[in-house]
Parts: C-alpha cells; structure tokens; sequence
C-alpha cells in the first residue's frame, strides 16, 4: 500500500505534485481533541519555501481544507480528511522531461513501477510535495500530544559537514523545543546557522546542491509506550521517516557511535532521581529500549541527501527509447532540502507517537 | 501488534527465551516452493554461538521443526509454521534479576508495557533468541529469491572502530555474496577479522563488550520493486531491521555520508550498458529510488550497539522496589553480537524483498 | 478503524452527511486502467434518489471529483482519492435532534463511541451518504472488471414479503447483468416491480417504512480467486456489504435454505463441460468454495431493514439527559432505502473482487 | 492473508488436517489475564465429536499446548502460540480423492488457488479441523470477557427444519449462556433436540447429512463498543464467522425477516429504564447499532449448510484429468457439523468481542 500507514492510525497521503489537490485521510484520531489552525498553518509555514535564499522561489501557499472528521472545532473521531489545492503549477517547465530520468529521482523507477502510467509532472506522487500533507497531519498529532505535555522539535544538525552544537539528550525542556520552532533557520548555534546559509547560496550559486541532518527530539514521553520486535517505536518511526523524500539513514541515541564504543560506556545505567522517576545518567538509547519508551528524551538523526535537483548538466538516460541523453534540469528547486525537512522529521515523529500514545492507558 | 509484521507476507514471531518454544508464522508465502532443510540449518548456524571466542559459550542447538505450510518438501501456499524447542535454558541465572533493570535492556520498559506481566526469564519476549525465527523465516525467503536469482549477503563491516574493507556497490556479484557465508568471521578482509576477533575477546577478558556495523547488499533485484511514501524498500526493509535487538542506525547506499556532499556529487548518473539495461555509474544511491529498485544493488548499513549484558558491576534500580541498586550480570553472554547478526540482517532483508517481490509481474 | 478496510487494495471513506465534503480514497489501484467518468456517473445515478415516489425528495447531486490517482483519463497506481461536495444539506431539520436518539439509527451509539463528539448533523459519519464514495469506488472498481469480462449486478429480490423472480445462479449472462442496470427499479418482473413501488409509497403515506432484500450475482469470474479462513471472498463481501447502513443479513448460495436441505440435495456435483471446463450442474454453493471461487457464477442476498426514520411519533430518550421522550423525525426520507441500496450492494461486490483479483496471475 | 485476521488483536491459524501439528499465534492479548487450561479443555470439549451418534466416530483428543505468552498461568502480553499435535490421522482414507474433487468441498478451487501444492489429506489447510485453534483463541477470548461480565453462549436453533425454542434477545441472562453450555446437544428445548438427533442419526444410516443453524448471543456487551462502516461489530463478527466451513449465511437480529418488517414494527423504541440505562423494548437490531453495541444482548444466527462430506455415490471430475469421474467418500464424517460448530460460533464472536472491548476505555 504505497501511501497508506495502517497501525493504532491509519493515515493515506494522496495527490500528485502537479495534480488537482494533495491531502491526508486519517482514521481513529482520538475525538474531542481541539484543532487550533492557526497553529496548524505555524507548523506548515515552517515547510514553506525560505525568503533567505536556501530554498526554492516558488512560492506554495498551502492551506490545507478540512474536508471532514472535525465538528465545532474538535475531532469526531471519525476520518479527518484534509485537502491541499495545487495552485502555483508550472507543469510546462516539466514538460520534456518526461522520459529522461532526472539522476536521484524515481521517474524511471517510478514508470518501472506504475507501468508507465505513474504521473510525470513535477515527480507526481514521488514529489516532496507530499510531505505538505504529512506536515498537516504532524501538526494536528502534535497539538494532541502536547495537550498531555509531550514536546517534539528538530533543528539542523549538520548542513554539508557545518555542524550545529547538539541537542542536550537529557536535559533539553519543552522551552527549548518551542523556541527552535521560532527560528526561521533552526539551528541552535546561530553562527552555525549563518555558515550554513552561506553554504546553501553557494551551492546554488555554483547550479549544485546540498545534503544534511536533521536531530529530532521528544520530551516528556511516557515510559511504556511502544512494542517489542516490529511495532515498536523505532520501527514505527523508520517507517515514516523513510517515507520522506531524500532520506539516507536514520539513527537513535548515540546510533552509528554506539557500534564504536564499549559496553561499559554506552550502557546507561539507571538510578531513581530526587522525584522518585527512573532515569538514566547518560542517554545513549535515545529514550528508547526493546522498543518501548523508557521516559528519558528520545532523539534520533535523519541523513538527507543533497536535492538531486540540479541546473548543471548530467548524464542520464531516456527510459522509454533506452538511449543515453544529457539533462539539465531548470526549475525552481531547493538548493537543500534541510530546512524545509526540519517540521517534516516532527511532524513523522509526532505521527508516530501519537499512535503509540493510544495504547497508552487512560489516554 | 508486536510481534507481528503484516504487508503482503504477514509474518508472526513468537516466544520468549527460556519458554517452551520460539516461531514464527509465516502467511501468504508463495506455493510450490522447495524448502532444502539443510540450507535452511546452514542460514541458521551463522547464526549460532561461534566457536572463536567471540560469543557465549551456550550451546543453542536451534532445530527448527516445521508445524505446517510444507507439503513433499514444497510449500503448500498456507500458513507456514515453524518451531524451534528451547532446550538449554538456566533460568536459575536470571532469577535474582528479575527486578533489577539490566543497563541496556528492555527489563524496565518491558514490565512498565506489559504492566508487570511480561516473562522476565533472559529477556522473555526481547531476547536476542527471538532472531532465531527472523533467521529461519529469511532463509525460506532466502531460497525462494536465489530460484530468482537474487541473493543477498552481509559482512562485518565494522567492529568497535575497526573497519572491514567495503562492499563493492556496483560490481559484487553473486558468488562473493555466497563466498561472504562461508566464512566463519565474515568479513572481506581477513586480517581486519583477525583484529576484530582479538578486539572482542579483549572485551570478554575486560568484563565489557563492543558493538559494530554489519553492511549488506543484495544482488540482481530486478528494477520496478517497492512503493512510494510509506511502503517503500527502505521502509520495509527498516522495519524489519529495527525488530533485531541491539540496532541503533541504518543507512542506504551513501547514507549518513550522503548529507556531506554535493548533489553533483551524490547523483548517480544513469546511463545504458552494454546489454541495453538502464544503469547508474556510481550507486550513492543504494539501488533504492523513491522507495523502488533501481536495478543496482540495494546496499545497506546496520549499526549494533554494544551487548549490554556485561559482567562488571553497573548501577541500576530495582524497578519494582523503586530503589538504587547495583548489578553484576552473570550467566554466559556474548561479547559483540555483531558476527552473530549478519546473518539477522540478511533475514530482514531476504523477507522484506520477498514481500515486495510478489508484486512484482510473472513471479 | 473505522471507515478503512485494507487488503491488497486499502480503501478508506471520508466524510460526514453534513460537512464540507464526503469522499473516498483508494490506494492500489491497478496502474493504467481507464476510467469513464460518464459511466461512473451512470452507476451513481442508480443510488441517487428514485423519481418514482419510493425515495425522498432531496435531490442529491453527487458529482464526484477526482483529486488524484489519475492521469490523461488512466490510473497512475498511486491514491486515487474522489470527493463529493455537500451542497443540498437542511441541517435545520436536525437541530433538535441532536440529543434524542433516533430509533434505529446510530445517534446514541455513535455518541458513546466518540464521547459525545460524533457529528449529529444528519447521522454525520453514519449516514447513508457514505455508500455515495463506496459507489464511486465500486463504480471504478467494475470498469476495471468489466474490461476482464467480470459483470456484477443485482436486482431487488423482494420487498416487504413482495417477492421477485430469483435470478437463475447457472444461466445469468452477462447481458442479464447490463439489462438489470438499465431499469429504473431493478427487477426481473416488471409486474413484481410495479406491486413493490405500491407498497412502498402506501408506506410512505402512512408515514412509515418498509425494508427488502437484494440479490447479488457477479459472472465471469474465474475459478482459483480468494484465500481460506479470514481472507475468502465471503469473509470480504461480508466486510464490506456490513458496512451498508441497514443491513441485517447476508447469505451466499442457498445461504439460509441450506441448513434445511440434505447434503445429497444441497452438493452441487462437478462435471466437465463441452467446452471442457469444470462446472457444477447446481449452484447452492454460490460460486464459492473454502472462501475460493469456482467459477460458477457468485450470488448472494443481503437483507435491509426497514428505513429507520419514519415521521409517525415514536418513544425515545434524550440521551444526554437520560429522559424519556417522544419524537416525531421530520425532513426528507427515503420510505425503502434498497432501490437505492441495489448499485450499493453491486459497488461492494465489484471492490471485493477486484481485490482478490490482484492476486489472480497475470491480471 | 488467507489465515491472518488483524485488528486491534492479530490472530493467525496454521496446520492441516494431517500435517505435523495445527494451532493459532495470537498477538497483542491484553497482559496480566488468568488462562484457565480447564476451562480451555472444556470450551474445546464442546467441539470434540459427540457420543451421540450425531458425530464422527473418529477421536480427535486435542489437547492445545501453550507454546509462548502465558508465564505463572497469566498471559505476558506477547504472542499467544498454541499448538495441537495431530495424532489420529487416517491419511490413506483420502489418498485416492487427491484429484477427485469431492463435490461441496475446497479441493478443486484449493488446488487453483495454490496451483496444485495445497495439502490434499483431509482437506488440508481447508478442513474443519482448523476451528480447533479457534476454539482455543476463543475460549482464551472467553474468559477475559467473562471477568468483565460478558457471557457469550450459543445453541442449535434448527437442524433440517427442526426448529428449537428462540433464545429470547432482551431476558436471556447470564445464568442461560451458562446452562447452554453444559448441554451435550445444546438446545434450549429438550424435545425438540432429541428430534434433531434422530434426524441426524437418520441422515448418516441414509449416507446423507443435514445442516442446521446456530443462534448465538452475548449478554452484559457495554454500550459503545465497535465503529462504524467497515469495522463495526457486525463486519468483525462476519469475518470471522465466514472463516468457518459450512457458513452459508449470517444475520444479526432480526436478520431477514427486518426485511419483511414495516420501521414502525423494527424500530426498537429507547426508554430509561429503572437502573437508569438505557435499553430497548424489543431488540430487532441485535445490540449492534451503526456498528456499535447499543448494550442489549447481541444476538445473530448462523446457517450452516449439510456436511459435504456424504458416503453415497456422486458425480465428479478428476480436476488434474478434466475427466468425468463418481465419488463415493468414505471415511469417518460428522452426518451434520451444527452440534460441534456451537461453541466455534462462540469462539468468533468471543474474538471479536474482545478485540473491539480492547478500544474501551480503562477496559
């Protein structure tokens, strides 16, 4: 089921790049629960295309409809639907590309997959569009999990090796998460935040592009949510993190360290704190152990590559008479997809908790 | 559903280490397929205690018994069940533990999720044993690929620092991914195997332990498999990895590297070979574009945290008494669960390109 | 979850009678089949509301708009979603409603369910409206079976102890099939017909309501489609057809009838054909056999209730306030719903056969 | 998935008739729950062939051993595995009907559908046999809903015309549920359970078999439970009854004769009553409402047709042959499968039950 996520939830991103609409069903959101908006178009605003030169000009004014699923301003509980009108479609700009494979892109995977029917313009429902939704029902999720005090916020880890200082595993608040979302470029050291900027403009300036990390973190989260084996929160999260556009990998806690360093120095150890909780002293398991929460902050990093967007000449093939052909993709692209990926690696984590949080008692 | 993995292949593993039995069910598996029981056995001994000093001293005979789906040595199509008897448990090694929270383990978030109930005998339900079953269901799935010509292998990449030389992303062919199991340390160079062995009984003899990196690679997946968003190869293939204890990162093609280099750099230019199939020059991208195959080898990389069960003193709480506490855990462990992984991640792979293989048209 | 059945297709309704939009969206879907927006329309003018006196007289224009899944007229295999937009609402009618359950309508159980935040307006979720997207999906549905010779079409075989003519289970053609399409009120005997709409407007008149039974029957389907156990072709139709509002039965074959028969009779004996295919010379199985079909046509009989809202005074509580009352349900209301439930029925059928159908070899 | 229901609970049935073993894997029971194996080996009595002359002579002494997920006599909350050893196995009695379709049976729509590799002996994965592991998951079922107070029982209300005493859909107790069970033929009246006896008795020396129907019911339902459209109660209740051979048919409620009924003879009317609950003063609508229980007994009938399996001669193909062929099956068979399908009613509907209390808040 290409677009359908079926746990606790189930949630289905529809809608091609260039295509009448976008948009999200989700089914068993909890009733009751308040849709504030205008919070829900803060957390859209930050996927939207940057004024500081890190992303493309085109300007997407998406304002997501609800089309069902909320009665007086409050979820029924039954299916909330929510539709993205296309608007600023340039389909011409598109046009001849259709049978030359963009490098980096699905079109000619894509075409294998759908037989050739698969919708060519703009990458069709392989377009990073499709997060628009995501972020949608990310916003929504987290309007319900920080209605019981859990907190989830990113910021950019590392844009083309600049990397930001990191996020503290054990004593970042709900203050600190708030205050990233404030934050036009998210990082937590500003000047890292400039040199970042800087490099972006640079490699669009040069017609290139550039890759980077997103750090994730959730405060507050329970102990005990989760599962072992397939459905716990790791897996829940792969699932919808690798369901955004340019991802590469995924870790949690220390991730790709861990498997450097000695037992004795990754394992943490537990002790009961002045308010009786157990924590941990270190947080290399990211808040996360047999995949169930453990109550400490889960963090976790999301590797994007550089867009594969670019002006530059490439090499590359028409899939449909098999000939080689050079391609120079013109366009409004995002020089980097990173900043604008911040609130979709939230909106993933948010979705994924919200789901684990159901079989949480008394929720 | 915990345990449970459900796409086109749903696929239950059960059990807890020093219950009756471990298993698995496994539906919709195709019918009229060959199960050689004796490579079935082999698949599963790469996954057996090694005999180098690098893993526990129990002996776990694991002798998988198959229960149904299985008819004249072919599979019948319907549920197909296979058990293996626990034998050599010392359950006496864990009964003081069961309150204390082992570093590292799932003790304490399993008895919060399971309100106290869960088996605390060697880890219960989130014992590493549980990969027994993951092995034997790859191994089926294993065997029905190779009738296709798909084979899939994995080496240690890493161990604590050490590094293995890398799979060739382009040019490893099927018999260096057979050549890779027959190795009892498999790594590619031989000499780095020998380091990494001493580097892991050194830990033994420390009272530590030390993680690594498994990379794996599977050959000759036709073009045209997986789906977009949320139904992709990595995201299958990621759920199934984050169901083997122990990981904490996974990376595609360049991966983490990816977010460090330009997208000239990154983009895997296609071109048409000699035999008139569509190719990349380079395979950054993994052999996984939008969710689907490339045609190129799908490469991957699995981080494994060190085996938290150590035998030096650890601080910790007795989570039923709410008290501080220190634990020595006894009893045999392994030193690095890495070599006995490899085949695990093979497993997760083997199932996750099965799954999504029978989609594909004529199989 | 509620309103999304998932299988090989997934398939999720949206929508309440009263808010902005109802809709649908299929995920799936195969790539590259046509669909013909004249015919769809056609098969959803079946379920719009009778000129004959034996509907209401809302008139429901129920224009469904494709939102995405198709491209240049064909299905590009991603999310096809559909949606309907409410224009002909009166919620005034049911204002007072909102807190006096209706007899045998969902009001007070659906207030339960969603703690009191169901949307009340018109039965919200639970209303009748919600078989429009199920038509629209089934509508696409059998274009796709049609163009591999499957036909599926129903009649009304009875009304208020009004019996049609059965359809014959072994000589049906697929021109039988389109015949039925075309009447206006869909039945064998036109005289049968002709007493039914008598009884239904005499209920009408005495502002009450009558209900009936549907026959079903798909030809053409090949022998080998569906699964045993949980995943038949019953197990699905009954999934699907149970989530028409008003149903109260559903039978396959001589369904009921066959509990009072002998196995001699009740046994359809196998035969080779001239054309030398296995056929049955009787068909009290129904075309199914283990959940599998036989290739022998499928039929089945699905029981309606009478319409709930009747405008007579009936005793009810305020449920809210836990009191007795009285009320009297005004506004527009069909007298029977199954004239209009017929393409509902036909619509179930064709999404569950296409979906087994994906698994059928070379589909 | 032939075999595999999912939902809140996932449950997946495995073995064949005369395969090495038969069971059930059971995930996401809720954790903490008391099995009584007593209780469990008298709900499966029920199901084992009468003394009565009405069964096979055959003994099948099927003792479920509990393979995983109970630990100190409580489920942990990880996967339930349950497995029965097959013993009495008589395989050459089929040996000779492996390409002879046994008229009434899946032998030929099996053979399609798995292209020749199902397991013929016995019907394989397609015998009646495999409500034994159902039997088990609903007894499980059974007794967390009873410490809830919810009684679910059933009896034969027709075998071949012979009808029995109606249970009454607003009386029946607790009490009743119970003194149903402890009848070796489970009808309500005495008399009238001795005629079906004779019937059955005169069936089997006639070589022929008769079919009957369940009724079943389920007292102490709370209000609220289920959902609408595709899972509601009725949709989970039918799916899991048609996954049981020989259902023909399924009606809750009034079932068929709603359809014959005016609204204002269906229509349940709502009062207060002296406790201060809401109830109906009759119960055509089967406590299911939209989906949802309404709190009244659950009541639903269904229709089983005559065992296919009869001793007589009868016409048949050699499927591999397409050769015209007789058939006369011997063997030991059941004259008619109701008295045992009476508890596998239970056990569905137990199931289902439970899978929907699970949504229940503090359940």
């Amino acid at each position: 089921m290409s677009s359908t996520w079926s746990n606790n939830i189930s949630f289905s991103v529809f809608g091609e790049s260039h295509g009448a609409a976008i948009g999200v069903c989700i089914d068993n959101v909890p009733p009751g629960e308040s849709i504030d908006m205008a919070k829900v178009m803060d957390f859209m605003a930050r996927r939207a295309p940057k004024k500081d030169g890190t992303s493309t000009m085109r300007s997407e004014k998406d304002t997501p409809q609800i089309m069902s699923g909320v009665f007086n301003g409050k979820t029924t509980g039954t299916p909330l639907c929510a539709m993205i009108k296309n608007t600023d479609q340039h389909s011409q700009d598109y046009s001849k590309l259709s049978k030359l494979a963009r490098p980096g892109h699905a079109d000619y995977t894509g075409a294998l997959r759908y037989r050739g029917f698969s919708d060519p313009r703009g990458g069709g429902h392989f377009s990073g569009r499709l997060t628009a939704p995501l972020c949608f029902a990310g916003a929504v999720a987290g309007q319900i999990l920080e209605r019981r005090g859990i907190y989830v916020g990113a910021h950019i880890a590392e844009i083309h090796k600049i990397k930001d200082t990191p996020l503290d595993p054990i004593k970042t608040t709900r203050e600190d998460v708030i205050a990233l979302r404030e934050r036009s470029f998210p990082t937590i050291s500003e000047a890292k935040g400039q040199k970042m900027i800087e490099d972006i403009k640079k490699a669009r300036e040069c017609q290139d592009s550039v890759g980077g990390i997103v750090e994730c973190i959730a405060v507050n989260v329970p102990a005990g949510i989760g599962s072992p084996i397939f459905d716990g929160l790791e897996n829940s999260i792969a699932q919808l993190i690798f369901g955004i556009p340019a991802v590469k990998g995924l870790e949690f806690g220390a991730g790709f360290n861990a498997a450097r360093m000695l037992g004795s120095e990754n394992n943490d150890e537990f002790y009961v704190n002045d308010q009786g909780h157990v924590v941990t002293r270190t947080n290399f398991h990211g808040g996360i152990l047999g995949g169930i929460s453990s109550g400490m902050p889960i963090t976790l990093r999301v590797a994007f590559k550089p867009t594969p967007s670019i002006s530059r000449p490439q090499e590359t093939v028409d899939y449909s008479a098999l000939k080689n052909e050079t391609i120079a993709i013109k366009g409004r692209h995002d020089p980097c997809v990173v900043p604008r990926a911040v609130p979709c690696v939230e909106a993933a984590v948010n979705i994924a908790l919200l789901n684990h949080m159901l079989d949480y008692p008394n929720f």
